[in-house]
């Protein structure tokens, strides 16, 4: 009983290094888990997109603001949570397009998403602050973040 | 061509009154709005189960904070606009579950679309500044607000 508490406990602590999943997403099964972050991802383009279709065409504040701060806050919402152990591979909406290396390098991984998450928060204060050039720029910013992150994290798809 | 100018003045007024969708959303395919609405729910969802793993288990402020903003964000970014004419029946990652009344009855949809947003927000500005209980209180206000709605907009699945 000692050695199956010990084994135990070593497991649990291991999952709570690697991922910073709560108790209730590390209950949620994988598929579960990859559904949430294609869908947050979906969220994430279509606010993208919103945001494009204004600065491409006529510049919409309101719409912009809305999109921004929908942005920011699933950037900051603690997406590296559903990258948690046993979603390298499997099927939320679709066949999962992570790479091995979000879980062979974390470390990486984080500061990419921590990057995307803080230009994130920067465009929603432009977005509400400044002018349609000011909020070309920081999306610019923001969506090199993307890329990066994508060249590296994500399968071509 | 006067004619047909006024005729698509008049469609595009028509489409302008009867959803709130932007340029590009109007552009994107019925398919891509449903998916696009059906993340969005996900999304919803996720962060719905953080606080209620929050409030059944050990609280966790900064957890439910971060679900609380996220869900707030995601309530008051004109999910309406998804709900867009054409996208009545579909296929998104699944059959939508729009019922027609959606479609037909708009004035509510919106009125109660309007409510989830507004407890939202309370949420996330109660999940800032109050305790668990306060909380709590202010999660089952929210969730009633789901239920209402998928009461009488979406069909059982």
């Amino acid at each position: 009983m000692k050695l199956k508490n010990l084994v135990s406990s070593t497991l649990l602590a291991a999952v709570g290094i690697a991922c910073t999943a709560t108790l209730a997403q590390q209950a949620a099964k994988p598929e579960q888990l990859i559904k949430w972050r294609q869908s947050a991802f979906q969220v994430i383009g279509w606010n993208s997109g919103r945001i494009k279709a204004s600065l491409d065409g006529t510049y919409n504040k309101e719409d912009v603001v809305k999109a921004a701060h929908t942005l920011a806050a699933v950037a900051n919402s603690g997406l590296g949570s559903l990258f948690a152990l046993g979603t390298d591979t499997g099927k939320g909406w679709h066949d999962t397009t992570a790479k091995p290396a979000v879980f062979s390098d974390s470390a990486r991984f984080n500061e990419l998403s921590a990057n995307f998450a803080k230009e994130a928060s920067e465009l929603a204060a432009v977005a509400q602050n400044g002018d349609a050039a000011a909020v070309k720029g920081q999306y610019a910013k923001l969506t090199r973040t993307c890329k990066t992150c994508h060249d590296d994290f994500r399968t071509a798809n």
